[in-house]
């Protein structure tokens, strides 16, 4: 176990995994070859936060915005994600895809997983993956009826990538997230990012807004 | 004009002016009597916006969920806020309060100016102060028929007291907005810390998620 000196372990934690094209024009590559380094961090991320016994993460997988990207990056981060599943589908953890599973752009590899909750191997933690999401779609319907209403409130947003916004994550489950930005590219996750936020977050309070 | 390096003002900013209370124990004082020395700071910096041509700026008074605070606490933060108001209507700005007004805690000197726009003086800028604001209120009737409709989508928000969250705060008009964050408590305003937010803003792109 690391966390030892750390007391207050987020239940919840959202993920924006950004900074994927510049990581790959940094690399002398295509921006539409980045997203493809942006799976494994994922699964390192996965495995540190099973070390650390968070219960739920939610990943910032694609957005119907995202969709208005030139097509081959369309593509390319579309296969990211249906690999991210497929590979997902060998771990342990409670699967749960949230986005438009009607539109085109939904990636039919997975609509057996959409908008419900499926269990892979031991199921040790819940993993919430965004696709083809949109925040207009999802409240839609009014505050009673949110098209996310199975993802649970979010105790820490960690974005990397270094932008300081939300860029539409779940706006309802991040009204009292506490937000920490890590500058580097999503491609370049390395375990002491998680920790480094983690050692931020025992230093805020959680008031829920009071 | 001190904005000849600033290329990018943001057209609508939003405030959460926190930590009046840890201001007021940081200086001897009982934690209610913060939120008096929280006025002037304001408008200081709506002269400051001014002088920088923004055009709408959005002040967080209020919510719900503070009112659960001690019944002093409470007492202060809405005198503050109506005394907010009334040296307002000495400027030149277009006022619009935005919160539940049909709530007994809804301050009654106020209910002449909410939920509808009012010109003072010159109506130079576009001033919005959410006073008994709640987001599930706020959400209540669905995307299409907020209760905020009237306030714009936000370029940037700044907050003071350090706190890296949203705290509730119009959960629509947030969703693409850039966050900067002043780590002094908000009695200790400085023109300094707006100008730090503007050259940090500079240094963002605007992509509205796509």
């Amino acid at each position: 176990m690391n966390n030892d000196i750390l007391k207050r372990i987020p239940k919840h934690i959202g993920i924006i995994p950004d900074g994927n094209r510049r990581w790959a024009v940094g690399h002398n590559m295509d921006k539409k070859d980045g997203y493809f380094y942006g799976i494994d961090p994922g699964f390192k991320l996965y495995e540190t936060m099973l070390e650390y016994g968070v219960k739920e993460a939610t990943f910032y997988g694609f957005t119907q915005d995202n969709t208005k990207r030139p097509s081959n990056q369309k593509a390319a981060f579309i296969e990211a994600c249906v690999s991210a599943v497929n590979n997902l589908a060998n771990r342990d953890a409670n699967l749960l895809i949230v986005g438009n599973s009607k539109s085109d752009v939904f990636p039919k590899e997975l609509l057996k997983y959409a908008n419900k909750r499926v269990k892979f191997g031991k199921g040790l933690m819940n993993i919430n993956f965004l696709v083809n999401y949109d925040w207009k779609w999802d409240l839609n319907n009014g505050i009673n009826n949110i098209a996310s209403s199975d993802i649970s409130r979010i105790d820490l947003i960690i974005r990397w990538g270094g932008r300081r916004r939300l860029s539409g994550f779940l706006p309802v489950q991040s009204v009292y997230s506490d937000i920490y930005v890590i500058d580097e590219y999503w491609p370049d996750f390395k375990k002491d990012h998680f920790k480094e936020a983690l050692r931020w977050y025992q230093t805020t309070d959680v008031t829920l807004g009071g």
